[in-house]
């Protein structure tokens, strides 16, 4: 993994915990090195993280010991390739782990987005008086709301879970999505389309694709409500964000954006100063106290593989495909 | 009730509803006129709302077959004299309901509290690029972080339960709370010092009473630890605000406030363009869409009654002493 992730995820006191269930060989953060040659040599598991060196078929050829990849993070199709599951090693994700923080921003922004607390917030801040909400913002509240998930992802089915306990009306897109499943989920599966034209707010957990590049286009956005709010804390480029500006602008949408594109977006973009808009450098992910959860996920994998039991949140080649 | 309240809670198609289960007489705003006495002499049930006139013993010799009166909103004891109880009148009140959105409303910022959420995105939208947000908001996250709910009200206790599926530590302080209560609610109850000076966000929903005015005084304000922040939307009265407002604008903690005193803040105050505070006017509650789970709550209370079953939101003597 990174260097800067090592001190962030694996500070001394957690590997403090791993040496109590393996022997740490070291910290490696890259496969080049006669050193790193020489650990991966005895290897029995590798532990990942942002910015590790990819692991493809030549990394494995020298590492004839490794029987397992446990992966703290999320997306792991970046670090290891088809031939690690192929060669029979296992491995496990903290998806389900970096699921969280994400689901629980995603969940309080749909909280405040039906009430437009952040709108009424930054009026209020400028008049400094009472105004008519109810007559500035019509409809407002958390009663009774469609809330639409485009996207049944550890991070989407968490928020489904999480809002549980609320009286909105939540609905769900995904095409991998059984009826089943969504039955089971509790939520009713409806399309794109018609999501996108009932939904309060509507919320973005698909994985980042070629397939789901512009999965929300110009034509998507337009099918949205009047005073609906759109949060994205996946990927941008998975919306049509020119024409999502366009609509805020105009005063016809909200936007809650944890992710945009470009990354950054120019210093003259119009979303940032605009009140019917949030915008957040990417911090809907674990961070800070959060990436002790992640350590937390693999020492459980690790006890688990070590005492020869099933991987709780194991990746196998289907679901490699599906996710990004 | 208020004129205002009767169009915003219970409109044409909300009174149609009634009719089917009761005969409606009509909607008082006052019991002085002729028409009000007349319509009194025959009354069952009052259903009452903000800005109802006060029942007293008067009132009440002016209609003798009065045998419940159902609140559309949380406090009752602005609206009925203890004659009401001590008559046999039931009363009931839709605190429940009305408890909901304020509950969700915290939730939502506890969350975004933990994290820093809109500090950060204060910063970015001044930045317009990455910053290092942990260096910049040491600690943040909501893993394991300590939240402290100052009164088990109804609020306070949706607000434990909506916690229940996050990875927080809540503890509450409450004075009535038993503490077998407690443990029934999963959380531990503890002084409000120790309170204070261990969590790290702070949510006020205690009843404003002589007893609580400022409850959470300028030593219990400073106690609070650095970089923590206090979520308010019980009444301004309960907090020492000159006291926040110094550890505010110093730096040392963050203010979520739906709720001042005086109601609304003078025109000048630091508060209102702080990146480390947020100022709601009195939102929180229930509001537009809102207002239907408080009919909806009432007319439920009227079939009961109608057909002898108990009340499910029955106000005693002991619960009007205790509360608001």
């Amino acid at each position: 993994m990174g260097d800067d992730v090592r001190e962030r995820i694996f500070p001394a006191e957690q590997v403090a915990r791993f040496e109590q269930v393996a022997d740490v060989a070291g910290i490696l953060t890259e496969f080049e090195s006669d050193a790193a040659k020489r650990a991966l040599l005895e290897t029995d598991v590798l532990v990942t993280g942002w910015g590790a060196p990819f692991i493809d078929a030549g990394v494995l050829d020298l590492a004839p010991a490794l029987r397992a990849v446990l992966h703290s993070a999320g997306t792991v199709k970046p670090y290891v390739s088809e031939d690690v599951l192929e060669r029979g090693i296992r491995v496990s994700t903290a998806a389900t782990a970096n699921a969280a923080p994400v689901a629980e921003y995603t969940v309080a922004m749909i909280v405040l987005a039906n009430k437009k607390v952040l709108p009424i917030a930054a009026r209020y801040r400028m008049l400094r008086e009472e105004f008519d909400v109810e007559q500035a913002f019509p409809g407002l509240g958390n009663f009774g709301k469609r809330v639409g998930i485009v996207g049944a992802s550890k991070i989407g089915r968490r928020v489904i879970e999480l809002l549980r306990g609320y009286d909105l009306d939540v609905v769900v897109y995904d095409p991998f999505l059984s009826a089943s499943e969504a039955l089971s989920l509790g939520v009713e599966s409806v399309a794109l389309d018609d999501l996108l034209a009932t939904s309060d707010v509507v919320s973005i957990h698909a994985p980042s694709l070629p397939s789901t590049h512009d999965l929300v286009d110009a034509r998507g956005i337009g099918l949205m409500r009047h005073g609906a709010t759109l949060v994205n804390t996946a990927r941008g480029e998975i919306i049509d964000q020119a024409a999502l500006t366009a609509r805020v602008t105009a005063g016809e949408l909200f936007a809650i954006l944890d992710v945009t594109s470009p990354w950054v977006l120019e210093h003259e973009h119009p979303l940032y100063g605009h009140d019917h808009a949030l915008l957040t450098p990417h911090i809907a992910g674990s961070l800070g106290g959060e990436l002790g959860r992640l350590a937390d996920v693999v020492l459980d994998e690790l006890r688990r593989f070590s005492q020869g039991l099933p991987l709780a949140h194991e990746v196998d080649a289907e679901l490699l495909a599906i996710t990004a």
